[in-house]
């Protein structure tokens, strides 16, 4: 695993944790940690369990006993860490977005493909499809519970930089994160609503906003977690606040898609609503292990919204932890994502959502980035 | 009254209440009713409790014994009724839209202008400002007590039109009713997301869509409800589906707009959240007596969204009908219209939402059919 | 119409409209509203719009001009003035509880069954079995939805006495009002869980509180407003602030009831599940127009409990007003209960509650406050 | 540990992961497991990460390898095991409840008390005093933010057995379990009141019910799961299926409490709401993430239950794991628990709940069997 915070911590609970509860075809061993900082590295390899350090990730996909490389890093150093490791022959899980560019998506797409046709597989970490909910909603969209799909409306609301005085941590400079919350949040919205439904964005009309231009510095700056800058040191904010847009599904659906960090009382808030002519879903991660499910085929007075409470042993991933009723958090979607992972790696095929998917959600990211720099004007998203 | 349909019904119901309620300047008489159909405006008027009947409206407004004309007609009418009863001194509740064209509000609009000075008063009937959870959100509002707005994401769901079958009520028709979900119930999304901040949209960036093009002729067409036309004819839906749109809040926050009557499952889901630097509101009238409000200045261990239940003897309408606790509902928000309007006639003030409020949404429902015409491209409303 | 307090201005408010939204067999005239105080009877018939106005209830009776009694009085006065009415001839609406003790409750039952015999109609005012996700849970039971009920668990939750400076209003004097939440508001679930399942109390078990015995006398007593005493003088509270108490049903399930005035923050919270071995409905009056089902017959990986939205033109009442999703309020509960009553008249049957249903649940409150005063023992409810 | 089923599986998760998140004064080594059968707890070793197996548990509480026994077995087999533990120096952490009968859960107390002495500790898991939504509440309450205690409603709803055809597991036997939903969870609930106001029941009144009283053989019954006897036979249940309950608390407040297997629709609704005079707190396991508060000093128009999201960093347990908004699951309860075993072992002090604490919830489970048995008479709970 190269990268030891918020989600390399996250990653390396759940590889920890997914043999307890899966019968896996191939058993993890958390072998080596990959981080700059010596002591640091060594600190969090002795916290999160993992057997070896390395400085250097290039080192790391040097070595034989690695056959899996996490990618847990910022997003900048996503295309070179990951296309070196498949070329390595390593198997790659790389954290999303998969790139902060359009071109180093598709060179790591194209890495993906080379490596696919030698065994190698790649897949990018776009969590929120293992939600059991989630999964669930997908299941039910395939199985036609829903008719043709008219609506999706996503939308994931954080409110963690409302305060002005919350320092310019990596994610809010544009040359480490790509973007704002469009690339940090909004990617997840455009994967799970082109998941769920089955369908692409055709193409995208957008607004952005940048509410805070300068924030105070941080001396440092390791996912959500920052120090303070030298006392009234300042910097620009270079990355979108919030960004809006609508867009037309594949099927010919109206969607709206909204993610921001200014949603004061939303921590996160990664909602789906889709609607269909036989149904409707709904889904609130504040509330994982629900999902609302609409069914229009039953009489009027007694249809509504009803909440399925996804943790039954027929549902997806659920049956494998406790019994019904005993829901699972956050982090075990990493776990069904490592499980799903282990399950291709170990079977010989290719898991999903793949590197293609993940350039398929940058090439979104990017028409919304034109549409809000060109008077919002429809940007079609490349097929 | 001219029109007695569904608008008709729960306007005499206000009429008939208003004065059990409120303590009123002047009485309101339930005059006259005028409908086209000889036979129908009297049985509605022996139902409904109006004294007296008129198949011409023009006769209504020369009666002497006619101090107010409510307008309840489709949009078609307004104009012509509206300004021809303003210019006979009378004062006008018209039901909203206020027209089908910008043209036809602007004339109605300079008419509400002439006759206030000579004392004669308009309003247009947005409802659902005097839900009292939505009066309480604007008084929350106009307190400071959100700071900043940086967000309003405003939705209108309904699923009335799902079914193919469904037939073409006026309601589906451009000539009749000016557009279609964007009108009929777009139109009180952005009259309450302009009412709650207090701001004006700018302009907006807009997709529509008709999901269902032919539909089964209806016999005739009055409000929701529509008989059938001879077996297998059929006509065109010359109106929207479905609109969603984005803009820009005068104060510098983004908007997020969707009105849609194929949202299945949702019925009448006039929703509103707002996010400001210091505190959210949230909103959904399918659970109207509840508005949600998050206070961000609370310490983050104690703060969320509570469920302000607006029953109190404080709370805007609300203390006028029972102890706290019990609920209001969809025909109360008509009450508390009459009851404003007659206290403004009473006082010699001019109400609000007027005529020129009306304009004003006018020229957003305009901007967002022009948006949608012309590649989503941004376009301002005037202001 | 015998009183004008709160009862009396819902009850106003539905002679005044049922008419308008029902076609009923007998058309109601606001004909005489009875009240002791010349003044204040005066103004509220003005104001509710009552015709005439009698100060002796016993004239009110006497009158030809007068069908049916509708007692809104506090309940020490219920069975002096609705036996008298129905032996006058008239058709009688009883607020409840019926009766302030078993013995008035046993004499006002008699006096009703006599009284049939001449098809002079009685039913008394739980208003709660009227609203429309009230009846619709009757209905889903009465077809065997839910299988065989094995829980019942109602409250009925209101916190308007927790300030200790509240004053001593008659609903807190026995010799007033019988006893306090639990005749006041424990009738209400009372009534409600025997009629949502169709089953009897066979017994219960039981424990109340009074949480503060003293308080300011106020210097009169209407409803739930209440002037002030002379400053510092006090009287004891003689009724109970909350009353538990569990049971069983004819059926062999388990009931659990709270009634309190305590509850900070829950306003008018009447809630009650029921769990069968096919189903399960819940419902709290804070939502009224929420009804929610979980059909247990499904497969469970899409199973839950769904808000059905009880505003559909199929579901009990709600056809009779707006189109679906515009929700009805506390006083449409008292129309329909008005629309039942005088269709019953109308159509020469037997409406229902009846008073034997009110003795009914009196003998239920009876047992419970025999039981609290010995020993929570369980007290068989007769039969 | 001795015992892998569901409770193993559980803790073994917990003592897995805790070291990762939680800085500790010791650091946990999973030595050894202990069950009766050869393969499947060699299976269950290696599955859940136990270095060593033994098939006595007398022989793994005479290892030096082991400081501490933790106790996952059924009921009847607690008080040997963690008496025998206690008295070899080993730490215990015993299932609930305590143990199937008050003379047995006094022995055990009786054996802590003394094992204190010589510093050995030990701790009853009633995990959910470790849900921080829980923890917060207790919080709330200790520093008085509740004012009086003037009601607690508590439930523990689940479904499981509502199927006739469930087999007949251990968990239905009084041999093995002591009760039913009684022991399993209403044990759960009657800690968690008591917990969370941190007052005691000082009597109850009860009624108790087996809705299904034969049910097929299961081969086996370990957990929740159950295999099938053979055709045909079945069994008697002896415990409980519900029981429903009433109390007093130390401080005057009144208490009522249902613990159930046949909540059609419930599956794990851990429920207590709390109503005092300053204000009120609301839970439900299902939704475990939240804690609604309702703040009564508020004025009442802004008043209102809050959604408090218990996952900010100033929450109890909450801060140790994600960024805020990132919810926890079930098994973090028992990584808390196993994490303030471990501080209470490594700083010398006596964790809580204690086997005093547990003894005390026997009582009350005993009372609640003697008043059910007893006509439901008031039974006092020894103090």
């Amino acid at each position: 695993m190269v990268g030891y915070a918020f989600m390399g911590r996250v990653h390396s609970q759940a590889w920890r944790s997914v043999g307890a509860f899966f019968d896996l075809p191939v058993a993890p061993v958390m072998a080596v940690l990959s981080g700059r900082s010596e002591d640091r590295t060594a600190a969090a390899a002795a916290q999160l369990g993992w057997a070896a350090v390395e400085n250097d990730w290039k080192e790391l996909i040097k070595r034989d006993d690695v056959d899996i490389v996490d990618v847990c890093t910022p997003g900048d150093s996503h295309a070179e860490i990951a296309i070196a490791a498949l070329e390595a022959g390593k198997h790659v899980l790389c954290e999303k977005p998969l790139a902060n560019t359009v071109a180093e998506a598709e060179a790591m797409a194209a890495a993906a493909e080379r490596a696919a046709e030698r065994g190698v597989r790649s897949m990018v970490a776009f969590n929120y499809r293992r939600v059991p909910a989630v999964a669930l909603a997908r299941r039910f969209v395939a199985e036609g519970r829903l008719g043709e799909i008219r609506h999706v409306r996503a939308q994931y609301l954080q409110d963690w930089i409302v305060d002005p005085e919350f320092p310019l941590v990596w994610r809010l400079q544009r040359d480490k994160a790509g973007s704002g919350a469009l690339g940090d949040i909004g990617s997840h919205i455009v994967d799970t609503a082109q998941f769920v439904t089955g369908q692409k964005l055709t193409g995208v009309s957008a607004l952005t906003a940048t509410f805070i231009g300068e924030r105070p510095l941080a001396e440092e700056s390791a996912g959500l977690a920052a120090g303070a800058g030298e006392a009234g040191d300042t910097g620009t904010v270079t990355v979108d606040d919030a960004a809006v847009f609508i867009g037309r599904l594949s099927g010919g659906g109206l969607a709206s898609f909204e993610a921001t960090r200014f949603a004061t009382g939303r921590k996160n808030a990664m909602r789906i609503e889709v609607n269909g002519s036989l149904g409707s879903l709904s889904f609130d991660f504040e509330a994982m292990n629900e999902l609302w499910f609409h069914d229009h085929t039953l009489p009027a007075e007694e249809a509504g919204f009803r909440r399925i409470y996804v943790t039954e042993s027929g549902h997806p991933y659920a049956g494998a932890w406790w019994p019904p009723g005993h829901g699972l958090g956050y982090e075990h979607t990493f776990s069904h994502e490592v499980k799903d992972f282990l399950e291709a790696i170990g079977n010989g095929t290719d898991p999903e959502p793949s590197f293609a998917d993940g350039l398929r959600v940058q090439q979104v990211l990017s028409a919304v980035e034109q549409s809000a720099a060109n008077e919002s004007r429809w940007t079609p998203v490349p097929q």
